[in-house]
């Protein structure tokens, strides 16, 4: 009896704001690549402050509703690529790993961003990927290979059944994959009337949409790598508010935000580069939120396409520890976010500066100066043995492998793969129909849900 | 408006339940110990059947509400030890590493059993390992060392302030630290009226209460290697339907039940062990939830201590596998349970195995009759190899890890760490108040919300 009152009044709350708002719902839809369980408590224990006895709480604490599963078309491939993660999430149908926006067998999905334009709704995408990379590429493309992105850049001119452009503005990075694509790319946007910005800095003069910007020619580099000029560490922030301050107020919208390169740092098992790109993500999140709050009727919902790594708060217990037994086993059982705070370059960018180290500086010091560590004897002939060898990719070679275990060591810092894994991911959401996305469920409930906020 | 209106609605409900309930509800409270976040979502996969296309929901998926934080007193140990968050479990406050029912100062902090008690609560506590292992500890004893459970022991008989035991039933193992912390503990169950019970097999003809049930003089053996005789491989799930048999239903009940060894085989990253610990676990909670759909007054709520071992569902691309590169990428991004569920012992077991091994058996078909595993001559060498090195515990020598090694590289599972992980960990609920859990919190709030509920 008291369970089925309890059922219905759940019932009721969750069509309540349905029903109340009449004018659709704007939706900002923010994906944090790679952003699994472990990555969003992993950055408030980097965010606590040492000195107040309680853990401070995260805006990711506060908006935590729920958690979805992320498995992909295949079976047993129980494990997700961004592709089929994307496509789940962007149009509600499970696909094969590498398929953007279309079926296992090929067929053409339509996506959210494409529903939302036939619905009247002004659609956008910002994200730190080229635009063409897998998320956002399966939001607004249909193509069996994510990698083939010159092709991929191919379909985002391309018009709906109501002849109209599919999107209000993109700003990401990928600029050469549409050159490549299109023989006159510019002649054409100009035809089209669609504005182009290819200079990180002209962000402040756009005013009319349609419009693509472009920060990077390929991928922007990473947060913590980021220089001052431009749009420095905080260019999801920037481009986030950018974006939502160019909606027209009079028709509802919907954004898909990514916080792509949070899964590269993932990827590298670099958790500095983790961090800093979820700072930058964290920023765009609380824009995001600012915006809700003065415009009632905006669904904000975030998640993660899966989690990246397999990331591990907390290793082995130090027995270089000085401590008693006892003593070491409760000191010691820990994470030191302050060592990786003080890390101030990607493992990417500091194996390219150990291999072209000029010989007027110590090896020693280049450690010191970027990373705040002090290498001991063995730590610097290892790295001196590992540049003596070719490295075709600075991401890739053994050298950055071992520059980001240095790190791992010291904060007791875990990985398991260099891959993906298929824990489930978390939910947050908050604003109009927030309720919908509580408790657990699949990556393509997710969008299912706001796709019948669409309508 | 909008938001307050949920907000007022979503009050309402919360407090629903507490109004409508004259009596006080029963609650079970279960933690599966060491239960994060990536052994639920294995769990799915190891059950799903490869038949159908859709992934099979399990009964996580079903109750999951919420997730909460575990990080311990002691700053910077964001990692917790099982003392510690049972502590803050059992009684709201965080404390140091180590600590059972006491603060970071020994003071003692009342449990929710002790709190259950006085508010004239039937309590019992069923568990698969010692009694007087930390997280069953942390319910009714209270010193600051964990190690020490014959000191532990000692608290169990000791009268509450209006003088009454503080428990109906207990069920576990560990009688060992019993008989050694009272004198005659036998004849002092005697005096108490306290039946006792030390033999699996008398499960059923347990009548009365007060009780003490012990399964085993030490610590019981893995699911995965429990024999058919006496309890088997479901003991928890035949502890559960016992214990909650024996319920007056004229009074309200707590009772804390621990899936103790789910921890333990993560310690031993043993995942095949981890695996059928769920098992048991996951048949008592079926258990649990089937005793609240008849008593509706109940409160079912579960969740984890903290996580073992950084569990990664997926490993790295299998380099071997002949499929073309676009291919593997897409096939071999993957968890292969197949190979867990084929494994019929633990790695600790296995290891006890490999070194009885007696001169007519071969090592090839000790590992093909128990783990289905084909050992490769590479294989066969370093086994006979860490073979000839003396073993002293056979789950922690250097063959043991070897043979999960062995498992892993096949099903590609990963592991971060032979201790815990600060990953934030599910929480369950069902029934009456389950909505009390939604959303985010720390592992004191739960506590802290099971407490108001036996005012």
């Amino acid at each position: 009896m008291l369970d089925f009152a309890m059922k219905k009044s759940r019932l009721l709350l969750l069509l309540l704001p349905l029903s109340l708002s009449a004018q659709k719902p704007n939706i900002i839809f923010m994906i944090g690549d790679g952003m699994g369980p472990s990555y969003t408590a992993a950055y408030r224990y980097y965010h606590d402050d040492p000195k107040t006895k309680e853990v401070e709480r995260t805006i990711y604490d506060e908006l935590f509703v729920g958690s979805c599963s992320t498995y992909s078309y295949e079976n047993p491939a129980v494990v997700t690529d961004s592709a089929a993660a994307a496509t789940a999430l962007a149009t509600g149908v499970k696909t094969r790993n590498g398929h953007i926006g279309v079926d296992e067998n090929n067929n053409v999905l339509p996506t959210l961003l494409e529903k939302a334009k036939l619905a009247g709704y002004q659609t956008a995408m910002v994200v730190t990927s080229t635009l063409t990379h897998a998320t956002p590429a399966s939001f607004i493309a249909h193509h069996n290979d994510r990698e083939e992105e010159v092709e991929i850049a191919k379909d985002y001119l391309k018009k709906n059944s109501a002849k109209q452009l599919k999107f209000d503005l993109l700003m990401g990075g990928g600029l050469k994959y549409f050159k490549q694509a299109h023989k006159s790319f510019k002649q054409q946007l100009k035809t089209e009337k669609i504005a182009l910005y290819t200079d990180v800095k002209s962000l402040d003069v756009i005013k009319k949409l349609p419009a693509m910007v472009f920060i990077d020619d390929n991928k922007p580099p990473f947060a913590i790598d980021a220089k001052k000029q431009g749009l420095g560490k905080l260019r999801t922030k920037k481009m986030t508010d950018k974006a939502l301050s160019l909606m027209d107020e009079k028709r509802p919208f919907f954004m898909m935000i990514e916080g792509s390169q949070i899964d590269w740092c993932g990827h590298s098992n670099d958790i500095a580069c983790v961090m800093r790109e979820m700072d930058d993500f964290t920023e765009a999140i609380k824009v995001a939120k600012a915006y809700v709050d003065k415009h009632k009727n905006t669904l904000l919902i975030i998640t993660a396409d899966h989690s990246t790594g397999g990331l591990g708060i907390g290793n082995k217990i130090s027995k270089k520890s000085t401590l008693a037994k006892k003593e070491r086993k409760r000191k010691a059982y820990t994470w030191r976010p302050e060592l990786i705070k003080a890390v101030n370059i990607s493992a990417k960018e500091m194996t390219k500066k150990v291999y072209h180290l000029k010989s007027s500086i110590k090896m020693k010091d280049l450690f010191q100066k970027y990373m705040k560590i002090e290498l001991t004897k063995k730590e610097l002939k290892k790295i001196k043995e590992k540049r003596a060898k070719p490295c075709e990719k600075f991401n890739k070679c053994k050298l950055h492998d071992y520059i980001t275990k240095l790190v791992d060591k010291r904060s007791e810092t875990g990985w398991t793969t260099h891959g993906h894994t298929a824990v489930d991911v978390p939910i947050f959401a908050y604003g109009n129909s927030a309720l919908l996305f509580h408790g657990f469920m699949d990556n393509t409930d997710i969008s299912k849900k706001i796709a019948t906020l669409l309508k």
